[in-house]
């Protein structure tokens, strides 16, 4: 058992920190007080900060980094990209500016491992480049998406072509002016095996029938410039060559997605969650009250302890996680990825609320990262499936032994 | 031991109740989605539909029941008005429609017992008539205001004068049109007892000096038409009967100004936490995953049964909190005033939280009442006091008869 | 609504506290160490000790207070009494001094109320002279005894007679030498409705057939010289008329029972966990260790306001539930009996646990009563029912007016 | 990063896994059974089956793994002992079979690393060969031995001999039959630097002056045959060569101790919540209520998943603490020891009352091994240090770069 980062992940390490030392951190505040000067409406679009540092990074070799693949990443497994993550979890804008961001990530993986070479030069190539966006369509907002034989939205086999219908929210991305495809879900053939009714769809985003309700508002925030969107699906029609591996193989994709993703949202929190203890020990030992530091008062020390052992128990648990999906594959890190999705957005929630206590008032505000990092940590507890699912799935892997069946 | 509310307090709890549902709750949600659909810099000002509310309610009697006076109000006690609050935190408007919105409540309670006949007809009578409102400038950006006696700003005397100087934030309704004075609080003597350094001072927003710097985002929302304000006094020359009770009372009035105050603050709490308990319930009972009722998976019936448990016990403590208040006043409620300071806030925000984590993704959203909910309870665990500082009350009182000090 | 103690009440109590500072704290912690300073096996006996305080208590007029009949007890309520029950709930002999000790005071309950003249002649007449100790024996070792219908145990008439056969345990008091009679609940008729199936007999404990298996240990403790016990009955013949109120009454008697048991339980504990906060105040002001008084190092206050305010809250519910009891019956405050059952406990375990560790491990030891204290808080937390079953009832309680059933 | 075992490591894990499935399993139920039915005197005494498995153990090379010596023990460093001591965790007698005991494996270090040839050869030799026991004479009943600095015994030089004199307790292991050993820390010079005042020496069970006062109850057990000893030390006197490593090193001595010692003690708390987790799985998918199985009613299945992801964190933290130990030595993994300390006990009692509560009534007796691992646990907590003393290690290095001290 060796806890040593290989070498290669050691220097992509460093390298990425220098990069968010010296060209992100520098201008990133600017950046996001800049944003939310600008009137709602005007937040939607490309900023040339961040295509700028897009290009930097590129420049630099940090590019696509998440991708196992050598010649389009830098051919790091999962243990070695996890801790990349975190440090980007320190920021808001730097997983884009690495091209490392949900959900481009997991819709690249996607079309990587199973797109054709169509597919691949149409929208693999240009996600792979930074120069589009892209979503994901799954969650619907008038069923228990949790349940996903709940789906109501249906891209129907007609002929040559597949025709979606349904609506579709939490869109996460769908408001950039450069998301360009969707990853639609829907159902395709109810009387199959159920894992093998729905599938998944590349569609354009401008293609007829397509609309962008509305941007959903999240803890009050629209995370412009990219959100969160309800997008309605009426008739539209496109060739089946549209469908990734072919009809009825959504749950396949599907799975093959989640474990990496999981582990990059979790490495991110865990990393928002460290720079909330940072911030947390500055405050409260730069504020005086009642002549002593702030930290030097009541329960505060401990709260500083309990913080930093479960970011340390939290963390393990995702590089522990990471590793089995890469010796062992997603099917032998079932529950761990599980474990995790349950676990660290608990966690970063609890830490970064203590952090913002501890900041009285200007916790709360748009002064600090942290509100906005609190609602990112609360919205995953329900993203990818809500804690409770979660909690079933480590409960009936372990209790599987015992031949129970709820 | 009588757990049975006086038929008085039963009888304005009806009115209210009626009043709520036949003309506040079918207006309301129409009403903030129309806020909220306006341009942000559109959202401060005067809504008809809210005039013609208050109108409404002061023609039913319902008006001001929070001020014990039987003119003004309807000479509930404490004990009495208390359920009455908890149902007006069932709405994000009830309390103004109702005359009883904070920080009015509190600083016509000041006036109303300490103000010169000058100081009432000049602000009170328009307070008590809906016709203004008020803000309360206390806590300051660059200190930790949680110890008093880091106040920075000032109010000295000059001649028949005094000049304020000083920044303050957090000043709740300062961004109301109708704001038209403040309750400043400035350091007057610092070589006086502690208790007798400070002194509020009544100030018109318009006077020349005060400058409201800019509304402050709470986990991002600016709680328009009312808001947080950060506000600045530069040389804010007023003449000296301004003062509310004197230079040097300010301590005095603040301690006398809280109790009641906080029983308010908890009670709509409390209402915020039944609402969301019953939407857990509804939500619980429609949505269908895996076959059964969501209330019905995992630990959900579990949750519902500990909310009701820890709300139950949270309304008894505020209202017992009340009686106290009655019967004893201030000193004798002491530490009950810091207890429910510290439980009520916490128990709301983990009961919103778990309806929120009921209801999904939408429960994050604007379309339910209980993001902005949360986020109430949440600035609550800092308002009028950090939790730390409440339980550092609680302890200082239970440890003084074992003749210990910090 | 009132908190005031009634007179009767307050006059009660304060005449309970006495006796209890005069007779029984003097001589209490010396009579539990020369108790544990007996071989185990010659503890279970009657200490003139405590009968000669019964004989005190009884003079004094403090005798059978639990019991709301005026001419056995002092024709107190639920609400009267609670506060009576804690302050017993400090010691652990008081409730047996009072003749206010579970299980008897179910027992007497249940025979003042359904028994026959010569039952109660028999069996009433000793047990509320203090003459006799008595158990309940329901709970079956080997079904999940949560469910009722699981029950096991037999009581089957034949002719005249009723035949008890089955295997009982957790029977609590079964170990003392005077443990005359026991409440046995087997199950009659399998056919009738389910609330018709179960009996109640008065088994004299020498009757053939009866057996103490053996005292069972809890959380290493035999609790001597009442203990808990595991007793079989094997083919235990008896006259039909032991039957409490006839066949098929069990359930009926069982639920009128329960809910003043609980109300004395949970006042207790909130007795215990009272003392265990004064302790560890008093503890925590007079250890030093870094240079100041413990209670003074790290979150300790903290832990003392939140120990105060837990048991505030606790305390307020149960007083609530008790003049629910009085008020509105049994059927009026089924969801607070089950709310008390989970939150008190729960408290006290919480509360005490605190207290243990602020004493170091002296905490530990039987040196001080705490850890006595926590034993019995953690099994109350299966007593009468785990706090998973009292939340199934209060969600069941909660939910019904949305239409579901599990 | 590479969470592969090294072979070594499996291998020996494989063997002692084999060596309790076979030889400890199937006697160890009946032992304790054995153990508990004797009268409490008799029960301090050397079971003839324990030296028997003991044999066997050693005749299998399963012997001292605890020791990195490859000579005494198997050479195995810390991260490849810690499994090895959490499946030794699972039984309350293998850690003695395997002469892996606590406090002689500390002892056994301390010998090791400093003991002169004389003392090796008179107490670490019958030590390694398990043909004596040892105590750890530190904690001290009148003062908050938390801090170790209010030490009161003294350990005092008087020409070529050290007296010793003061009272001791929790002295683990002082009960036992052949307990011949005491390493005993004092104050030898109170004047000389706070890290060099106090002498550690080796004290013969039976030297004059020694007295087992008594054996203590920990939340009422004995734990014998071995127990937790209050021990008085009256003018002992002996040759100055029994201090270890010379006086005023006893400090240097105790340090070196800490870190290997609390991952054995973590690892085997691991081992018993692990265990405890699979009785409760076992237990809810046996026992059925309400017509299923106790796992699948309420919150119980999460109830599982929260303790599969508890555990499954808590190993991770304690096992890379160990390779911190094994790599950068006590000095690099400081704040890692505490943060063990902290989070793994709690843990455990947690997991453990979880399943005792699965078990109902059952769980809290001495049928099952959980009551007793509770108290285990429990115990933990505050051993080698309470809680809050690790929180504030964990704190102050944490604070260290922002420059601020207590």
């Amino acid at each position: 058992m060796d806890f040593t980062p290989s070498p290669k992940a050691q220097e992509y390490l460093q390298r990425v920190r220098a990069f968010m030392a010296e060209q992100i951190a520098p201008v990133e505040e600017g950046h996001l007080r800049e944003l939310l000067a600008l009137p709602p409406d005007e937040r939607w679009r490309v900023f040339p900060l961040i295509e700028e540092l897009k290009g930097k990074a590129r420049a630099a070799g940090l590019w696509n980094l998440f991708l196992p693949d050598p010649h389009e990443g830098a051919g790091l497994s999962n243990v070695e990209y996890a801790p990349i993550a975190e440090v980007m979890g320190r920021s808001f804008i730097a997983a884009e500016v690495f091209n490392c961001n949900a959900p481009d990530t997991g819709n690249m993986e996607v079309l990587h491992q199973f797109g054709t070479p169509e597919q691949k030069e149409r929208w693999l190539r240009p996600l792979l480049d930074g120069e589009i966006r892209s979503a994901f369509c799954m969650t619907e907002p008038e069923v228990a998406s949790s349940d996903a034989t709940n789906m109501a939205a249906t891209a129907t086999l007609d002929g040559d072509e597949v025709v979606l219908n349904g609506r579709k929210w939490f869109s996460t991305g769908v408001g950039h002016p450069r998301c360009d495809v969707i990853l639609f879900m829907g159902l395709t053939d109810p009387t199959a095996h159920r894992h093998r009714q729905h599938s998944i769809v590349l569609v354009p985003k401008d293609a007829p029938g397509v609309t962008v309700e509305r941007m959903l508002p999240v803890m009050g925030r629209l995370d412009e410039p990219s959100g969160h969107g309800e997008v309605s699906f009426r008739d539209v029609r496109l060739p089946a060559s549209s469908i990734v591996l072919g009809p009825g193989r959504g749950f396949e994709i599907g799975q093959s997605r989640l474990g990496p993703g999981r582990v990059h949202h979790c490495m991110r929190l865990i990393g928002a969650a460290e720079m909330a203890l940072e911030m947390a020990c500055r405050r409260g030992t730069e504020r005086v009250a009642f002549g002593k530091p702030l930290i030097n008062l009541g329960g505060n020390r401990e709260r500083i302890a309990d913080a930093r052992i479960a970011i340390e128990q939290a963390r393990l648990l995702v590089l522990y996680t990471a590793w089995l999906l890469d010796t062992q594959g997603v099917l032998g890190a079932l529950s761990q990825v599980s474990q995790i999705k349950v676990a660290v957005p608990l966690m970063a929630q609890q830490v970064i609320d203590m952090a913002m206590q501890l900041h009285g008032g200007a916790g709360l505000t748009d002064d600090h990262p942290l509100a906005a990092a609190w609602t990112m940590a609360r919205a995953i507890r329900l993203a990818d499936g809500p804690d409770e699912v979660h909690r079933g799935v480590v409960a009936r892997l372990e209790l599987a032994p015992y031949g129970i069946r709820r």
